[in-house]
Formats: structure tokens, C-alpha cells, sequence
């Protein structure tokens, strides 16, 4: 298939609940050829985003120093799960209550005159790195991101698999320890109520209540900051704090024990794990989040055909991975 | 395509720890045209369990009337991991260590002259219910049999997803309650040992053994078993036996957890659900289970285009998935 100069660049978006990041991408290998990040101000509501999301797409546009008609669509990935059939956010929670059944590629697509399209965060991370990160090459992969929450995106025979209801992926919500502490969906036991960043946080928290020492609260005092950032958590646990040690490792370990469930049922090439939290401490949190998941794999044959790697793209991979769902969605 | 006439039938041979059941298909409909049932007599070894499916074979041909070159194919489903590119059964708990990396596809096909296709007895038994059964006309389908284990094939595409190593569809060994009871793998906390009819048997028999009364007692002795079949199972629940009846809802209540940990990460058009509980109990074992799931998806908007349903072909799914796969991987 020839392709046409037309076709050589797209755009890619990530929108977060505080900042908003535009790439253009070459559409040919990836490179990044303009960027542009504001803050969301998600106050405003959704009109006001999406607003302010089409001039980062226009700064980016400017930075790459094309000519508008290069570019060929633009992919959004949003926090929240969406209808990418009908172009529109279901809900956004981080974003508030104006973005329930927002008609997003309706709004951008009448500011920016350029086909848009749509799918959740992670989704589009998965994909970011299934095409140009740690996962490239691999024909089934899934990627899972812990932070505030924990999500994944599933690659299938080298396609995003979305589900019938658009919603596959979701790990942070299968239960790995019936009558575990309660999810913030409501249920007990799932797999983000006990190994995200926020779980963490809790049983920190829980422990200096408890009366336990732990050099956070200083931490958290110097830095300003009322939440425990994954920078914070990785002092205290390179500073070996007791407290925060035994955190992670817990969280670690029921990393693993997710790990090894989806390996179980699915046996992939690839699990990519990323997240403010792996990219700051590094392999030290991938070994024993590796060493408990194979503990539990039934196959315990050639256990590292299974690669458990870390993210490679870091902030990127959302922005990255829209504009390449963007491209192979337009291709269909 | 043309479809010549010698593609018209195909074998499939469900290899199970004390039967061995063959049938003869028509490729075009999966109408069966003849069968044969052999005991396995596992204690005499591989070669001589060999020798009896390939007796089965011929007396399943020779039951269909058809001629001899109208057999395009045979399948294999065998209780445990194989390697179906080498043609390999890998090892077979259930019958024997002359099992070990035992190449049956190599032994058949010299004493059958005809090509053979293995794999294990769940992902035939999927193929049988996505191709002919309760699944038919899904794209994404996972199964699960409930029984002394529990075990799964995933259909993803309209097609048998066997993992990178040969061993997707191991729901029976998700975890799913930390710290829960051993599973018979060495690991705790894993799904059969929590949901199948041996985690039945076992609560009962502990309730049995802590003082409790139970009609299970007389049933076994009545039937002379030393197992706890679903018949006895099923007809102590309908006699409204409070040990069977409370071990049966924890065992539900777990398969449903199982359920909506698959369905958080795969979102499928289909849960087939499978066994001898589910043939006995029908939609009384159902129905809790497909509660508990749903309380658990992330996603809780139409929740019933997820169908959870009863498999549809019984003891038969394993023999008629093996001739499909068998064919489908001729044409391959």
C-alpha cells in the first residue's frame, strides 16, 4: 500500500485530571515532532476543556512546524470509560459531573476540523506501549498502571481488545482477596484497594495513627504536598522508613498475586507494568511483584516466555498511544 | 471454497481418566454419525491406553457407516497441559507418569493413518461449546468446568486462544482469597480450591467431621461411593441438607467471584459455564453466581450483554470440540 505524504503525522492527547498533554507523532515510526501541555482546569467544565484541549492541539501542531493538512486525526484518551463507537465520555469522576455523556469527538472534531477519536487512559497507554515502548513486537501483551487506581489495556493479536462493553481491562477491580479492604468502586478484595499507590498510602497512614514512626510526615511536610506522592514513597523506602518498607512490600505482593491471575487465564508474551511508582524505584519494584506472580503461575514451565517488564514511554505513553489509535482507526 | 466430499466427517476423542469417548462428526453441522465408549484402564499405561482410542476410533467410524477415506481429521483432548504444535502430551495426573512428554500424536497417527490434533480437555470442550453449543454465534467466549477442578478455554476472535506457552484458560488457578486453603497446585487462595466439587466435598466432610449432621453420610453409603458426586451433591441440596446447602452457596459465591474477575479483565460476549454441578443443579446453581458477578464488575451498565450461561452439550463438548479443532487445524 502506497502511502500518501498526507498520511505522515497525527495527534495524540492525554487528558488528566490536572494537565492536559498534545503530541504530534510521525506516523511512520513514532517520533515525537511537536508537543504542547496545559493545566486541565476541569473546574470549568467540560466545554471549557475541551477548549482549552484544542489549543493544546494547535500549539503542537505549531511546535511541529507542519502544515496543517499533514496531519491526519487525533486520538483523545480521558480518564474515565467511554463509548468510542458513539464518540462520547461516559464519566469522567476526576473531571466532575459536566463530562457524564459528553459528546467529546463531536466538540473537538467541530473545533479542529479533523477526525477525532476517543478511549480511555489506559487503553491508550497500552496501546502507546504495545506500538512504541516496552511491549513493541509483541502480538499479545497487557498493560497495567498503578497509581491513584490501578488499570490496564489488552493487546490481542497486536489490536486493542476493548470488550463488548468497552470495558476489558479493568484488573484494579478483579478481587484477589475476598474480604479484603473495600475498593473505592464499593466492593471488597480488588486488586486497587490493595496495590495502588493510594492503598499504600492508607496503610501508612493507618500505621502512623497507630502510633508507629515514619519519616513521611516530615516528608510530607517539607514537600507541601497532602498526598504521598510516588516521589515521597520512594525516599522514605530508599531511606528504608519501617513503615513504608512493609507498605510497599505488601502492595508489591498483591501486585504479583494480579500479575499471576491474568497470567493464568490469558498466558501472554508480555505483562508491562508502569506507573509513577515503577518508574521511580525502578526494578526494585518489579522483582518481587515478578517473583510472587510466578510463585503462583500453574505453568511453571519456561516461566520468563511470560516477559513481566517495566513501561518504557513514562508520560508519554497516553499521548503516544492516542495518536496511534487515532491512525489505525482511521485506516479501517 | 469448494468444499470436496472427502472433508465430510471428522473424529474427536475425549480422553478422560477412567473413559475414553470417540465420535465421528459431520464437518459441515457437528450432527454426530457415530460414537464408541471404552474404558481407559489408565493403570496399564500410555501405549496400551493408545492401543484403546485407536479401538475407539475404529469402532466410532465403523458405527457411522461411512467409508473410511470420508475421515478427514482426528482430535485429541487429553486431562492435562500438552504441547500441540509437537504433538505432545506434556503430563496427565490423572493418568499416570507413562504420561511424561508422551508423543500420542506420533502413536495414533501410525496406528490411525490419519492426521491427529491434540489439546487439553477444557479447550476442546470450549471449542465444542462455541462451535456447536451454548455459545455458539460469540466472537469472545470464555468456558469454565466446574468439576474435581476447575478449568477454562478461552475463544477470543471466534477462535481457541491457547497463551504463549500453550496454557490461557487456567481459571482455576486465579486467586482469588488470599490466604485462603491450599489449593492442590501448593499455592492457597486459588479459585478451585475454593469453587469446585472437591471444595465442596471437603467442607462437608470438615462439617462432617466437627459434629454436624448431614444426609451426605447415608447418600454415600446408599450409592456405595467414596466421592461425593454431583447426584449426591444435588440431591442433598434438594433435600434441603443444611451442610450441603451452606458448602454449595460458598462454593457459588466463589465461582461468581471468579466469573467477575474474568469479566473485569476480558469483558466477553459469554461466560459458558460447565460441569457435572451445573448439569445437575441448572439454573439453581446459576443464578447465585451470576448475582455475586455482577455485584463485582467495574462496569455495572448492561451488565447482561455479558450472558452467563449453562454449557448446552454435556459429557459430549470435549469429543465434538476435539473433531472441530482437528479440522480447523487441518485447514490451517
Amino acid at each position: 500500500m502506497a502511502r500518501s505524504r498526507g498520511e505522515r503525522a497525527v495527534v495524540g492527547v492525554d487528558l488528566g485530571g490536572t494537565s492536559i498533554y498534545a503530541v504530534v507523532i510521525d506516523a511512520r515510526d513514532g517520533r515525537v515532532l511537536g508537543a504542547a501541555k496545559r493545566k486541565t482546569e476541569a473546574q470549568k467544565g467540560a466545554d471549557a476543556v475541551a477548549e482549552r484541549v484544542s489549543g493544546a492541539v494547535e500549539q503542537a501542531i505549531a511546535g511541529s512546524q507542519l502544515k496543517r493538512k499533514a496531519i491526519r486525526a487525533i486520538g483523545v484518551g480521558v480518564p474515565g470509560p467511554v463509548d468510542p463507537q458513539a464518540g462520547v465520555v461516559v464519566r469522567c469522576p476526576n473531571l466532575g459531573p459536566s463530562w457524564d455523556s459528553y459528546p467529546l469527538v463531536r466538540e473537538l472534531g467541530g473545533r479542529l476540523d479533523l477526525p477525532v477519536t476517543l478511549d480511555n487512559d489506559v487503553n491508550v497507554g497500552a496501546v502507546g506501549e504495545h506500538t512504541y515502548g516496552a511491549g513493541k513486537g509483541t502480538q499479545d501483551m497487557l498493560a497495567i498502571f498503578v497509581g491513584t487506581g490501578i488499570g490496564g489495556g489488552l493487546i490481542l493479536g497486536g489490536q486493542l481488545y476493548t470488550g463488548v462493553r468497552y470495558s476489558a481491562g479493568e484488573v484494579g477491580h478483579m478481587v484477589i482477596a475476598d474480604g479484603g479492604p473495600l475498593c473505592g468502586c464499593g466492593e471488597a478484595g480488588h486488586a486497587e484497594a490493595l496495590a495502588s499507590r493510594t492503598a499504600i498510602e492508607r496503610d501508612i497512614r493507618a500505621a502512623m495513627a497507630a502510633g508507629r514512626e515514619s519519616i513521611v510526615s516530615r516528608l510530607l511536610e517539607e514537600t507541601g504536598r497532602d498526598i504521598m506522592t510516588a516521589s515521597i514513597l520512594g525516599d522514605a523506602y530508599d531511606a528504608g522508613d519501617e513503615v513504608t518498607v512493609s507498605a510497599i512490600h505488601r502492595a508489591q505482593y498483591y501486585l504479583g498475586l494480579l500479575v499471576s491471575a491474568c497470567v493464568n487465564l490469558l498466558d501472554p508474551e508480555m505483562i508491562v507494568l508502569g506507573g509513577g511508582l515503577l518508574e521511580r524505584m525502578g526494578d526494585a519494584y518489579l522483582e518481587p511483584v515478578r517473583r510472587t506472580a510466578q510463585q503462583h503461575y500453574i505453568n511453571k514451565t519456561e516461566v520468563d516466555r511470560v516477559a513481566i517488564v517495566r513501561a518504557s514511554l513514562g508520560d508519554q505513553a497516553g499521548a503516544i498511544g492516542a495518536a496511534v489509535l487515532a491512525l489505525q482507526r482511521l485506516k479501517r
